[in-house]
């Protein structure tokens, strides 16, 4: 017979609701009480059971990930460090991939509440006022990560893309560049598009170089379509001399196309990503880019979570993160 | 006031477990029936509560994911393919990350136990004594994912790793190569590893080449140790004109290594990978490799799972997959 709450309870000569204390809120009960339910638990090899904690308690200890492309290298170090978050705040991590489409997103949410998780952290996609309502309705507190909300009050993690774009641009020009396109993100469905794309005309305006301010052409977020992006920049701008891309994934599309056109990077045309992505690092030439803290990212947004979830608000609303531009082989002076 | 499964019963002028039913196998329930449970569901806005309905069938309709490291580009085909097959058959996935700790793995064991999750997915690490009888113990149904156990009669999912080994090194020998070298897994801690190289040997020993069977060093996962194995493999014999590397990630690192060197790929040397990840379409070269069918067999191995979940048994215990060399950039005629 498996022991229960009501075992533990007695042999600790605590209450029943002492022992859920313990195991819930251990802090809140007195170091000698604390001990005997310990080691109760200890004795009888007591194992809550969670579904009945759940209906008991209202919650699942679970919190729900929803990304928007489990093959984009971007979210492995988010999930990593949203997990490592989750194992020391007590709870289950439950990951689900959206593709991007809004009917899978909306179903995930359903699931979500089926399942009853605490909360769900919303990673870098649009947040539309159909999730917004959805979630709401649902009364799943959750959090933005790598994206935020102009509409909604929404507590979100993020870095702040225009000072970051501006950062990667202003290196270029430091490296004496003159000619300098950028390849972005489509601004209809994209949070960090119109930001980096303001960066990258703050810079240019700084130094004087708003001729350039015509050389950006679009991707949608993969190593292809950055390819041929690149493709239609140095077709009608045959002399530029540097590309600023907003992921590192559209820098090695930008590589890859300018190798096939036999011109050297860093020789020729300077390329600097955007995420310090763990390839970034294994790429030929190593990318120069700009690092996200994407580990510490997930973290934050687990613990600011937990924080919303527990005392039903947060401190900050908007957290920026630190960037940094790290210099390798794929940038020169000019 | 939420409704419940009597409003829907009393609705539909049916019994309760007719509703359950038709919630878990509606192909039990005659079409009439049917109907009218799912017209009730739909007006009153019937949703399940996965609490309580995990007390009643103690089913969670959630399966998990044991995944040694999630920064390994290898896993993200297969969360994907696991995730959609999920989709499909009704389940939530649950992916949690092991980073290869023995204790890491042993407490998700236990969280997914204490989640009571209907079945676990175990990729590609070595079943230690310890986990089999953590699971066998918790009467969690498991399945293997691109790894096996010669010990237990576990249900597998997995490509002939001895075969595809074979195809990539006598591909380097069709191609005039005679002196190959391997960048191998240890051996101790890994299952694909003696298979690939039993496959090298093979390969060398069919066409005469033994003298090569020296010519094998080790890494551990990531490209920055295949960048020093090769080093190794390089400075013991500069003659080696073509590597096999039982990675993607180690062609990478092994690349990188020849480019410092100013060796050229494939120029004079010739480099052939194993996965097909996504990376190696974009790496310069683009790799020629092994593709594992990752996303399928992400898909059939949580087929395998709820079959066995279902019915308590799999018709096929071990199943291989078919693999398949690419060839790309990275390899050329001797």
């Amino acid at each position: 017979m498996k022991p229960t709450i009501r075992d533990v309870a007695k042999m600790a000569e605590v209450s029943i609701s002492t022992v859920s204390r313990v195991m819930n809120s251990p802090e809140s009960v007195i170091e000698s009480k604390r001990a005997r339910v310990l080691e109760a638990i200890e004795k009888l090899q007591y194992q809550p059971n969670s579904f009945a904690r759940g209906l008991i308690y209202k919650k699942s200890f679970t919190l729900g990930l929803l990304i928007p492309d489990i093959e984009n290298f971007y979210y492995t170090g988010i999930i990593r460090g949203m997990q490592d978050a989750c194992i020391k705040l007590g709870y289950s991590l439950m990951i689900c991939n959206t593709d991007r489409d809004k009917n899978r997103l909306l179903a995930y949410i359903d699931a979500f509440h089926e399942k009853q998780v605490d909360g769900i952290v919303f990673a870098s996609d649009v947040m539309f006022p159909e999730y917004y309502e959805k979630l709401v309705r649902c009364k799943i507190p959750f959090v933005l990560l790598s994206t935020h909300s102009d509409e909604f009050e929404v507590p979100c993690v993020e870095i702040d893309d225009e000072e970051a774009a501006y950062d990667a641009v202003k290196f270029l020009i430091d490296l004496g560049h003159r000619d300098i396109g950028m390849i972005g993100f489509n601004h209809e469905n994209s949070i960090s598009g119109p930001p980096r794309y303001q960066g990258f005309i703050r810079a240019l305006e700084e130094a004087g170089l708003e001729h350039n301010r015509e050389k950006i052409r679009y991707a949608t977020h993969r190593f292809e379509h950055a390819y041929h992006a690149a493709h239609e920049l140095f077709t009608d701008y045959p002399d530029t001399t540097a590309v600023f891309c907003v992921a590192d994934e559209f820098a090695m599309g930008v590589i890859s196309y300018l190798k096939d056109r036999n011109i050297l990077v860093p020789g020729q045309v300077s390329v600097v990503g955007f995420d310090n992505l763990r390839i970034a690092n294994m790429f030929i030439p190593k990318l120069t880019t700009i690092a996200q803290p994407m580990y510490e990212m997930g973290c934050r947004a687990a613990e600011k979570l937990h924080e919303l979830v527990t005392t039903g608000s947060v401190e900050v609303l908007r957290e920026k993160m630190e960037h940094k531009l790290i210099v390798r082989e794929s940038s020169r002076q000019r």
